[in-house]
């Protein structure tokens, strides 16, 4: 017997902001390039191509003292019935004893954790100055992404959206904008930044110091004879095999730096190069840059790309901030189990 | 947002018992072997060898209509912090949409699947009217296995008991004796059997009918020579890469079943037969011996074994008939998540 912490989705939801998880996401990655992190194999059951599967993620980080795990299924059968796409739940253990510490709703925490990655790649890895941001893909990671990246990078003057499955209109663009504020308001932030919908793909790719990807694609939304030297890629789109959003050439253009080098290979945005031998290796994961023992970008002319996968590290990073935080504000109920 | 059902051990405890666990056991085996259950890869991570070690292990029952996980770990180190030695954690999901169903504590579970996977191997691969059982290991496992035996094989006169590190006293016994029968007058059943020690290990195997192995042995503990044409073997312990109970000889005269055949052929009681090619596949799956398309042992000569490694869909089944029995007693919590 012993007494864990459950955080339901309206919880999480009164506690985590865009600070907690950019944080919590540094310290995974970095953890993880200091040998104090593990990722464990990722257990993945397909109910039906594309409608209905769910993978098993999990991991431990030394210093946050937990391991854990996070099961995660996508459903589109779901919103006929009233229910979310996702859900995303996680358990975290005591990395002492193998005690269960907390229960999660994880769907916020997922989105969240995801833009924050996408953001700090893009700080740490694209131009100083950055003025123009290029969204693809308009659903909740796109938001989350965007707000992450303004957030942390406050030279963006521009946001650009594109959906290449179908042209938005002005109603969705300001949905869209209003979204992004209310995460930058959560977090003290201000939006300043002009929103715009994207004419022409090709010009605004060129025109673009950071692209971000966020989309289920399995083909390239972007060409690589439309990218220009000096633009950096946050890819967050991957992490299943069969997946792409940019053409795998530009990984010939690029220093490229994978969440983790090994998952990257197999199922990440870099799985098309790594077939067809456009690329062998990685330059190295984001939290060697974060930790200082990479350069990552050396010139204002370096193409840039982030591959991510999406680890459980970050989810159970920002889960542990997220139970001290709900222990500290009183927030969420023990239960014995 | 969703309500779960969370199950605590002393909720569990109030209602499980040695006939829903054998039902549910049987139950899921059946599937397995209709392909109506699916076993996914098994996470493993040691943070110290033999010391602290966790898996999880997951999969799914097309007709419980549910899939799920269990975490769980091994501390050598928690005694001594009054903590116990196994932590098991299950979480159920709904295999129409991808909610959680229920959180629920395993560790009884966890006995009482294994237990009743123990007795029905012996009940359905043993010869008709066995009397003599043979029990090595004298823990948690070996108590529900010779309960649950006990309970679906009323023929049963003796029960022998063996501890192969250290020589078992009266007062452990009568201790061992007296879990047995707690377990048993739970289920409605009568405890009637002899309980004796071991004195002479190779003379009892050789006059067993029934032998249930149930330790974390890394060396055979019977040998070949000593086994007697028409015994039959429900080989509990094994389980992870490097374990051992029972001669690898033996396999070469025995019909051979699995709980699972992959897993046995890498990490069951089997690994080292295979290993030394004495074995290259088994006779079936206890499931279709359950089912009735394999027909078991032919003869009261045939020597049997029962391989497992233990499977999640053991832990499902149990905890989808421990959820249904729970709403209608009204045991356990429901919380949002």
């Amino acid at each position: 017997m012993s007494k864990i912490k459950v955080l339901s989705n309206e919880d999480v939801k009164k506690i985590i902001n865009l600070d907690i998880a950019i944080k919590a996401v540094e310290r995974a990655y970095k953890q993880k390039s200091n040998n104090k992190g593990s990722v464990w194999p990722i257990v993945f059951y397909e109910y039906e191509h594309n409608v209905f599967d769910l993978d098993i993620r999990s991991g431990n980080l030394v210093d946050s003292n937990a391991y854990g795990l996070k099961m995660i299924s996508y459903n589109e059968n779901n919103p006929s019935k009233n229910l979310p796409v996702v859900n995303a739940t996680a358990l975290v253990f005591n990395d002492k004893t193998g005690e269960p510490l907390a229960l999660l709703n994880a769907l916020s925490i997922t989105s969240y954790r995801t833009g924050a990655a996408a953001a700090l790649a893009a700080k740490y890895l694209a131009k100083k100055n950055s003025k123009n941001l290029l969204i693809i893909g308009s659903g909740n990671i796109a938001k989350y992404s965007v707000a992450a990246t303004l957030h942390l990078i406050p030279t963006i003057e521009n946001v650009y959206i594109y959906n290449a499955r179908r042209k938005l209109d002005e109603k969705e663009l300001l949905a869209f904008k209003e979204a992004v504020n209310q995460l930058l308001i959560a977090s003290n932030s201000n939006l300043t930044a002009n929103f715009m919908l994207v004419d022409d793909i090709r010009k605004i790719t060129g025109s673009s110091d950071i692209i971000i990807t966020a989309t289920p694609s399995d083909k390239a939304i972007i060409d690589s004879s439309w990218v220009l030297p000096g633009t950096h890629f946050s890819c967050m789109g991957a992490g299943l095999v069969g997946k792409q959003e940019i053409d795998e050439k530009l990984f010939s253009r690029a220093k490229v730096f994978a969440d983790d080098k090994k998952l990257c290979l197999e199922q990440g945005e870099a799985q098309t190069a790594y077939k067809k031998k456009i690329i062998s290796s990685f330059d190295g994961e984001l939290g060697d840059v974060l930790l200082g023992t990479n350069a990552g970008r050396s010139s204002d002319n370096d193409i840039t790309i982030f591959d991510s996968v999406g680890l459980f590290l970050q989810d159970l990073a920002t889960s542990i901030e997220l139970i001290e935080e709900a222990n500290r504000k009183k927030i969420g109920v023990e239960i014995e189990l």
